[in-house]
């Protein structure tokens, strides 16, 4: 099988493992775990901010971040059809008593300056009053975008200008950075917070960070206990996780393969593929008169795995566990599939 | 002073008075007060449902309904613009935890069957589930538009055909109805709950009713007593209320005056006026240089009152307590001043 | 029937209903109904607190309350058999997600600083912090039990001595007042806010106050709106409540009601009777082997009402409805039945 | 520095480290990690449940509960002292909008049929009604009390008499099995569902199970991924907690520490020790005229650590970090300090 639903399915290479086993460990409740202040540290280096949390899963980083960033009865802005709000069993609203209220992106995902001024609503008698923008970049439901530096700071700046912080959800952010040519740190500069996956292209088995200020993380670490992420030795999967971090630069290759992958794949009658900005390739498959669903059954029997992401859409995840071969063959099982 | 800002404002006549004064009464919390079941009653069977609750305001109302209908968790499903999530500070994430899931209506504010069908999200692992969908009618800021019966119907219809119910805000029902020439309970059929004002149009000093199966309101009254929506003998307030009820056919004098309002705005330079549906005006100032604010201050100086409903619109309301002559000199009135 | 369920079933008298009639109103949302204004005013100089504010029930008042002195995630501290947390259907926790911590008081309600002291809970990593003490006087659970000042005092001087605002739920102060011989002022002069039923012994029939700062009532003004508590032409219920402020003092009737009816029950064979410091009177059935649901129906088959309180206690209470002739009747009527 | 602070302290052995660089992983929010699939097999096994839940701690592990057994807006009975209402952050409350109702358990934290029958409550109109009753075993508050199967038996019965789920905190239920010379599946017999740590005594670096029917945990998991706690190959922690499962027999070690630890303070002017039941020694100093603080800063300087649990009372916990020499060395070190 070649799996290409997402890239949480990556496993640990023996470095890690290896890692994992020699890791030094502590309680981290009790903030004395060496590998994960480690791993802390350096996270708030690679992106630029003043600290930076361990936290079991993204959902726990954002969700942490959108309690933390506001007050009771507030409301969230999020782009329609980002992670935080489609994907997260609406937490914001269930954990945090939260209003949303969705703006539109463009077809990328990008929330323009305007967009954040006319949703914006200053608190006052019948109105809750915004107390958070979220973004996410690379943004996923609309196939992996990597949003330009450019854009997220004209849009940060706006709400700043509002005194609305702004959090983002980075699961991917450093696919953002492979594909822009950046640093992660200039993405994020900007922004008031940031939630970045190890597990996903990183290749970590568990865990992802949210990273901010000194003040702001002292605050979610409590917000972590709440919702019941305040790990003991943790250390046994900080250390693959800080060897995650190193593999940032090679997403570069996952990016080329799921070019390859959706050059190959467009070159299927009835496959009309977007072209991929980083790692996730959406495919459209109305053209052979086949749903999602039964696609994604056809494809599976010839030896590729993928996820349903519309009626029609299919979307496939290049990572580190699919090599040039793995493409050329999850080509050619989907042509034969057909 | 006319005071055009909201049908709220309307003064209770002498007729309600008396009614206020003689009603008998009894206590409410133990269903003990017959002004309170007679205005439930007949209620219910104005607008064709089972049962109906008394409620101190609109948004209690609608706070109950999307309560009493859903489970903990779950997503509601509203139109971008409707009062229930623009103007009551946030209270289903607050008091219900329900994430909010915007629609987008078309420039009259109402939602088609094609938006709800892609909005709607089935309940899955990483997903709420569409518990309830909201419709507002009239739609208050789309300029009091009166949604048809027919367009309610098809969009209900769909919801349901999902297993999702749908609750109506119906502050202003009464003025859909009489827009449309139908009765109130034509547009009641196709949902499962209604909420309608008796303070706004009709003319009543407090209060709201909602509107359902026997089920639902026998569930409801529970949620009532938990907003603190339990009142005693209320029967001081029901009595004015169950004649505002009878109020309901003399809407089209507000509609009238709306449309007679809103023909002499429109002459005057700089201003256009959306035609009115019902008995709102919104009148965008842009033209004029000057913002609603300023607009708004300097109507205000020449003895006409409303109230900003954007940078550059502005909302006049009628009601039963302006008449032709009102209106006439209104009219004259934002002339002078601009 | 004579009713002693209840003093919430106290029915408006011809004055109340005249008041009613000609009350003056504007629209309370906008701040312009003089008659609210007049009662909110006369009501704050009453309990010597800077501002207060009408809201549709005592639930509700409590509610706002809790909820305006708290930040999201705090604890309040409540005594265990309080109002607040048995009757108001957990809201503290489902409204504003506060968790509740019981506190014992003694045998009449009142909750010493020990306990005070000994609950109170400092935010850390993994504790909520204590954010509010709620008292309540008198305490209905204890057979209406009038607090003495200086127990109040106490208390709350130990709450304020760890930063902890206290609400005092005074649903019936002014028969505590009555009881003490004190003004009501000097009973709520230690705590931040106290709410009040008009619609108890005092007669109105609809409505409560909560007082206290004025930064406090403009932030609770809001709280009221997302409960669904901001009325529209409310003077209309407002003039009764004024009336009602003013018979306060008569509450000193029910009290003597109270102990006549608690010495004539006394003294029927079977039944025991707490002897009543205001005007509730609990009535343990037990040696009469029937329960209080069969006590209940015994009596109210000779033409008297009352509640359960527990599976052999029994609340009566007197009201301006029961003169002393009907407490005769019903004496004899209980013993009839028996 | 002996390390008496809490047996979350463990550090991994060698076997745990191998077993976590060896395991065989996938995403197990697919459900693929092999590794999380056997160790969630084996530990429904050694409780006797149909299935189990792996989360990243017993903090998420009690939430889940709460949140899976209850419907919103219930009451949950529990025991005043317990967890999971005084170090969980008031996060059935805050996260699920439940109110705790505390009950009064005895110095064991026995809480008796009596007490969960007269805290019980029916729904009504204004009252929440108990959705579940929360034990817990051991008792940490208590001193670790090992509470009898057939008091919880007892217990559990009554609440399911009253059609009231029972869920059990059973962070170290193995030390009250192992106390208790009984297996742990018996104490967990009467209940509905039961939390347990892998990285408490028995030594594993993270994680806890959750534990009930298959159709409870089914439930549990969409909780847990609302929370933040759907880990991906979490197989690298599973591993070192299926042989933490293997070290429950060995906990009695433990407990003869914590005894001959008792024994040896006891004997120590000024301190006065409750004999401990499993692995938790509480320590009353108030004899030595020093505060907790000033006593745990003493035994720091000579190199013991524990926490406060009180003013004058200090928890030492023993655990597999801890043999007989450092039992000894404690003993003597705190002589020396005082």
């Amino acid at each position: 099988m070649i799996d290409l639903r997402s890239d949480t399915v990556t496993r640990p290479d023996d470095r890690m493992r290896e890692a994992s086993a020699n890791a030094e460990v502590g309680d981290d409740v009790y903030r004395e775990d060496p590998t994960v202040n480690e791993l802390e540290e350096r996270a708030a280096e690679i992106v630029g901010t003043e600290a930076a949390l361990y936290v079991p899963t993204g959902t726990m980083g954002n969700q942490i971040a959108v309690r933390t960033h506001t007050e009771r009865g507030q409301e969230v802005l999020c782009e329609r059809e980002s992670h935080v709000v489609k994907w997260e069993l609406g937490g914001m609203a269930q954990l945090s008593g939260l209003q949303v209220r969705t703006v539109e992106g463009d077809d990328r995902g990008v929330v323009s300056p305007e967009r954040v001024r006319e949703s914006y609503v200053a608190e006052d008698l019948h109105r809750p009053g915004t107390g958070l923008l979220t973004l996410e970049n690379t943004h996923n439901s609309k196939g992996g975008a990597a949003i330009e530096v450019e854009k997220i700071r004209e849009t940060a700046e706006t709400a700043h200008g509002l005194d609305v912080p702004v959090h983002l959800d980075g699961a991917r952010v450093f696919n953002a950075a492979a594909a822009l040519g950046v640093e992660a740190r200039e993405i994020v500069a900007p922004v008031d917070s940031v939630m970045f996956c190890l597990s996903k292209g990183l290749g970590a088995p568990v865990g992802s960070m949210l990273a901010g200020s000194q003040e702001f993380v002292d605050r979610a670490r409590r917000n972590r206990k709440l919702l019941g992420g305040g790990m003991r030795q943790a250390g046994i999967i900080a250390a693959p996780g800080a060897l995650a971090l190193e593999n940032r630069h090679r997403l570069t290759d996952d990016h080329e393969n799921a070019h390859r992958l959706a050059a190959g794949l467009d070159g299927i009658e009835g496959l009309s593929v977007l072209e991929p900005e980083t790692n996730i390739v959406l495919v459209d498959c109305e053209g052979t008169g086949h749903t999602a669903e039964e696609f994604l059954a056809a494809v599976e029997s010839t030896g590729v795995l993928g996820v349903a992401f519309g009626e029609y859409v299919v979307r496939f995840c290049t990572h580190w566990d699919v090599d040039d071969g793995d493409v050329e063959e999850a080509i050619s099982a989907v042509d034969r599939a057909l």
